[in-house]
């Protein structure tokens, strides 16, 4: 059964591991959907959140190799009842000084910021759930959307549990 | 001179793109600080975020080899002054029911959210331009932080110059 996965790697901070981990799953065709990678509290670790639509078998056997490049200090699934996931998107919008007023209500709904204004176009700022970003995205309908960043999914698993590395 | 780069690159939505893009720069020996990688409103497009320390000479090399990627269909740097970037952050952090008011007031300094809570735990999620995210863990200083995990840098131009892609 195809169905979408949230890992959370813990890769050390060493020159190409961002490419040997991408390429393992590239190797076998599958799609990142999304990554991200920062540093984390130890600058010896970096910390990646890869998002990918799959077959269960297959992305065990992802796991399994994963497990075994040596750069790869912990691998934990994010399972959706027990994390937290969250995205950041930045969206431009065309926007004249008349449209303004309707576009900055609908990011109040959402609680989204307007970071930068000019003569004929806004740039909002979001953070929430992929399906709250999406839900957003779809209620600009109508306006221009100009350009679009989006980071890709990061997590942590709730609560104290199973914490072993930063 | 060495000094921070913040890239945008618009990729095709293919397998691997990922791979061939971070192998660019681990070939010629450049960590990448910050990688975010997520959909366009395009769904034939991929819009990846990279940030490397390097000298200007090599990254206008690598730069240069981007663009001759099949896959890669816009690059553009985004320099301080004339564009926004943006960062996520969850961070865990330990915390007893007494700890729980003195996290939450730094958190509220920052416009923090708390996302999560158990016994003795506290999941914050905060946005805002890397200086920032730095100034807030560094104040968490103190308490016990369990986990942490950062997108890295997404970002867009100013304004609504130069705008050719989603």
């Amino acid at each position: 059964m195809e169905h979408k996965k949230v890992l959370s790697i813990l890769v050390d901070n060493t020159t190409g591991v961002l490419s040997r981990v991408s390429g393992l799953f590239s190797r076998r065709g599958y799609n990142i959907d999304s990554i991200t990678a920062g540093e984390t509290m130890d600058p010896r670790y970096t910390r990646m959140t890869i998002v990918v639509n799959g077959d269960d078998q297959v992305l065990e056997q992802i796991h399994k190799q994963l497990n075994k490049l040596v750069d790869v200090v912990d691998i934990k699934e994010l399972e959706e009842n027990h994390s937290v996931c969250r995205e950041l998107v930045l969206v431009k919008i065309r926007c004249s000084a008349a449209e303004r007023q309707a576009v900055i209500a609908i990011a109040d709904i959402f609680r989204a910021n307007i970071v930068d204004v000019s003569k004929d176009s806004l740039i909002v700022e979001m953070t929430g759930a992929q399906s709250k970003i999406d839900a957003f995205i779809r209620l600009l309908d109508g306006h221009e959307i100009l350009e679009l960043a989006r980071t890709g999914i990061t997590g942590l698993s709730r609560g104290s549990d199973d914490v072993r590395f930063l």
